[in-house]
């Protein structure tokens, strides 16, 4: 019952911490500008998540696969536009 | 011998996912601007990460606490900021 919660919660801040670049995506894509997002945060940002994804995989964990395959697409996504709009200030 | 090296590479991923917002922190600070930042992506962030933090303090995973305790402090670091410079442009 304890491990049940848990694990639920846990579901929650997968879902969380995974749809919550959805809107940056929009964000950077609407305005053309993404200045103000730091370039290695993102690289490093989307090697750790590369990393966890590596883990579940290995580990065949579905809930550590399924977030992080999301939020690496949505990385990659922000990464891409970062570069596009780059020097655009 | 497998599961140590998963394992490896699980706090490699938590160590980057974890420190790449270290130069976002100091990237905002600097240049005094966070437009381009969400303010949704940044509170829901914050939420998933708090719910992240429960989730390991309540099964008592240490690899699960330590990272997110780290990137909560450093979230909420970017989210003062965010709300200090915001509409300055």
């Amino acid at each position: 019952m304890m491990a049940n919660a848990a694990t639920l919660v846990g579901y929650a801040a997968g879902t969380l911490t995974t749809i919550a670049f959805l809107p940056q995506v929009l964000h950077v894509w609407q305005r053309k500008r993404a200045d103000d997002l730091h370039l290695g945060t993102l690289l490093i940002f989307t090697v750790g998540i590369v990393l966890w994804l590596a883990y579940g995989l290995w580990l065949r964990l579905l809930p550590v696969i399924l977030p992080n395959a999301v939020t690496l697409a949505l990385q990659c996504a922000i990464l891409y536009l970062k570069l596009r709009y780059r020097g655009r200030d």
